[in-house]
């Protein structure tokens, strides 16, 4: 098998057995990215032979030495610092900007040996749904365009293109899980709080969430050990879905939901019992039906006052829906805008309640398949109020919509149950990714 | 008078009217420090060749393109990023250190026009009660060295000894209003969330807040509204104190008050009252017994998430104190922190409406006047209840400890009242100022 083809995991067995090297593993990934970039369009920046430089020093690193993550290449949304690199945002105000200063993430990832390879696409700030210029790579000409979702486009698109194995993205509405769905796989949006986001750009800090992108949960999990996430308990091994208990959510914007998410959920909920699961429908109580607005004024006072100094700088070089929140154009109070902080942080110990009577729940990760075109990434609709719960949420792939597009469905666990989440996200991803309808064709 | 000794307000007006150049102002400036750095060390960075140059540059700038804040000098705590000073966070890590951005709040201050002067000295990351060299411009040898608190010390003793009319501080416990109080000047903590901290050192999102000192209302209020600060209201202006209505809170940790702090408290009451105050002594519910517990977990598993880059980097060179955080010696759950921050979030609705029964709340700065020695910087034990709780607090000095050190208390308002906060604090200060028993000698 091709190098870029194997899991972060396999990639780094083959590594610490000297039977790959760092440099082989990046001029493959490199030989991959160089074949189908020019369609797909993921990444920012991205300079070959300063990842093959990297990759010889990480390959003279004395084998006791090395990192838990030693040679895995990592793609980063051009939202968070990389000292080696350019951080431009996707706005022509930090056009060639160069801020020498790895990100708390990505030193913590360096300290651990990771070949951060390149930066990927991102909507502007991370912060608009206006694409930038990846194509979602299961529908590459001569099918029509879809978008790869966003903000997070460059980071799902390479993953999902074999670009990298892993890939970070960020979320203040639904940035990571919906281009997860999207490009058919994982995307993990962790606890609210677990990881450090200094050096990645900030929109709403009640509400931005570092997470990432991988192929398998496997995956997934190697990067959240090396990041410190850590429940309470070890989490309970599941040996199969046999007794597990899953909590089916449609939330308050379940009218939204098109024939590909429809049709997702009640696949998923007919595979988890034919597994031998429980699945119950939850009716939030009446008070959730709040989030949708409480998580659009957190997100648009916040806006407010973060982009004021690019609104002073010079806003005409500043998205006008940015613009338009710092100016406040809806005239929302600061006492809507706290009704709205204390109402959701009133509701978190709420969910946590009721997920805790569940191994996980399951909702909608988004509207539908991706839509046509990349000008739009898409709806985060579904995804707002588990942003702003604070709880961790994976996207699983594996059912696909009426043209043949991934979808997912998003399985959701309380506040710092990471670990335990990715447990139950692995069994219920092998029954979804083998029985559910979509198989990648990349 | 020296142009050193202007109030920023001052100093604006005679730039406005060209009756001073910025680079006269600038130098005035200097030489104060020139003559008095020596014994203060208040500043971390400071090169007055620079300072000069970027003064001659604003003195430049048609009058008609001139910002609000024209030629006004600013000292910058060492945890804010420059784009033209190093940062170094009084950490061995960050020795050297120049990250060529501005923080969002330098941004903002660099198109007003400021004239940004230096950076001032703080404990490491703005997270520890270790001293840095700075010592209190009102008790230099032949008396006895104390400290001017922290972790803003450097902010507090500038602003204090006139080498800048206005600093910038943070707060995550006391760290602006206790130097406040020991330096005997005003220091305002605004709403959280009122004004960006991006690019100013993370070690709690949901308790750092930045904030400023001067050495009167007047200028407090003008940085206020440079930096985007704006109640929901205009608020009232009030003539005097007459019919004004305050409540009196000793809070959780009234035990630990010493004698200056409660001489203060009374002094403070009794002058409210001459002047037609009423003052009510107010007693919390109970649930905020365990603020003070609460404030700690948050910090403490915060600390944890934020410094496991620089602990995995090199924590040799990491205080103990935060590589303790990271190792969590304290054995706390998540499930605990989780209390402790859905805690505090139940409780800040609660304390805004108390606060809404009066024109502000009065209550405690510190334990008591700045300890001896400069190892130590004090107690934050009065301040880390209203930092968690977001509410806007202003140091009134006015008050003397037992060795003639300046003595502050805190006026406390709702959260986004902080344009009314100042209107109360600078008619309130008037009275402390005059009557309170203290004057700067400086």
């Amino acid at each position: 098998m091709e190098p870029y083809r194997l899991s972060a995991t396999k990639a780094l067995h083959l590594i610490q057995k000297n039977e790959l090297t760092v440099e082989a593993y990046a001029r493959s990934l490199l030989a991959r990215i160089e074949s189908r970039e020019p369609t797909v369009q993921a990444w920012a920046y991205l300079y070959p032979e300063a990842v093959l430089e990297q990759a010889r020093r990480l390959d003279k690193v004395p084998t006791e030495q090395r990192g838990p993550l030693h040679g895995i290449a990592i793609g980063v949304k051009d939202v968070i610092y990389t000292k080696d690199m350019p951080t431009e945002h996707n706005s022509p105000l930090y056009k060639d900007s160069h801020v020498p200063v790895d990100a708390a993430s990505i030193a913590i990832l360096r300290a651990a040996g990771a070949l951060i390879l390149g930066k990927t696409q991102t909507t502007e700030f991370a912060s608009t749904t206006i694409g930038p210029k990846t194509i979602n790579p299961h529908s590459l000409p001569p099918l029509p365009v879809r978008t790869p979702g966003g903000s997070s486009s460059g980071s799902g698109a390479a993953v999902a293109d074999y670009h990298v194995p892993f890939a970070l993205g960020t979320q203040t509405g639904g940035s990571i899980i919906r281009p997860g769905s999207f490009n058919g796989i994982y995307g993990f949006k962790p606890t609210w709080g677990a990881v450090s986001r200094e050096g990645q750009k900030v929109y709403s800090l009640t509400l931005d969430t570092l997470g990432w992108y991988a192929r398998s949960v496997e995956d997934l999990r190697m990067l959240a050990g090396v990041l410190g996430i850590k429940d309470d308990d070890v989490p309970r091994k599941l040996k199969g879905l046999k007794g597990a208990k899953f909590g089916l959510v449609k939330g308050p914007v379940w009218r939204l939901a098109g024939p590909g998410t429809i049709n997702a959920l009640e696949k998923a909920k007919a595979l988890l019992q034919a597994h031998g699961a429980t699945v119950h429908d939850v009716e939030l109580p009446e008070e959730f039906s709040n989030m949708p607005d409480w998580h659009a004024k957190i997100m648009a006072s916040d806006g407010r006052t973060t982009f004021l100094p690019e609104y002073l700088i010079d806003k005409t070089r500043l998205q006008t829906f940015l613009a338009n929140q710092v100016e406040n154009v809806n005239g929302w109070t600061h006492k809507q805008e706290l009704a709205a902080f204390d109402g959701v942080a009133s509701l978190r110990p709420v969910i946590d309640s009721i997920v805790d009577g569940f191994d996980a729940l399951i909702t909608p990760s988004v509207v539908d398949e991706a839509p046509l075109g990349n000008g739009s990434t898409g709806s985060a609709a579904f995804n707002g109020m588990w942003t702003a719960l604070h709880t961790p949420v994976v996207n699983i792939p594996g059912f696909k919509g009426e043209n043949g597009m991934p979808v997912g469905v998003s399985l959701v666990a309380a506040r710092y149950k990471d670990e335990h989440l990715l447990e139950v996200a692995e069994v219920v991803g092998g029954v979804f990714e083998k029985e559910g309808g979509w198989k990648s064709a990349l």
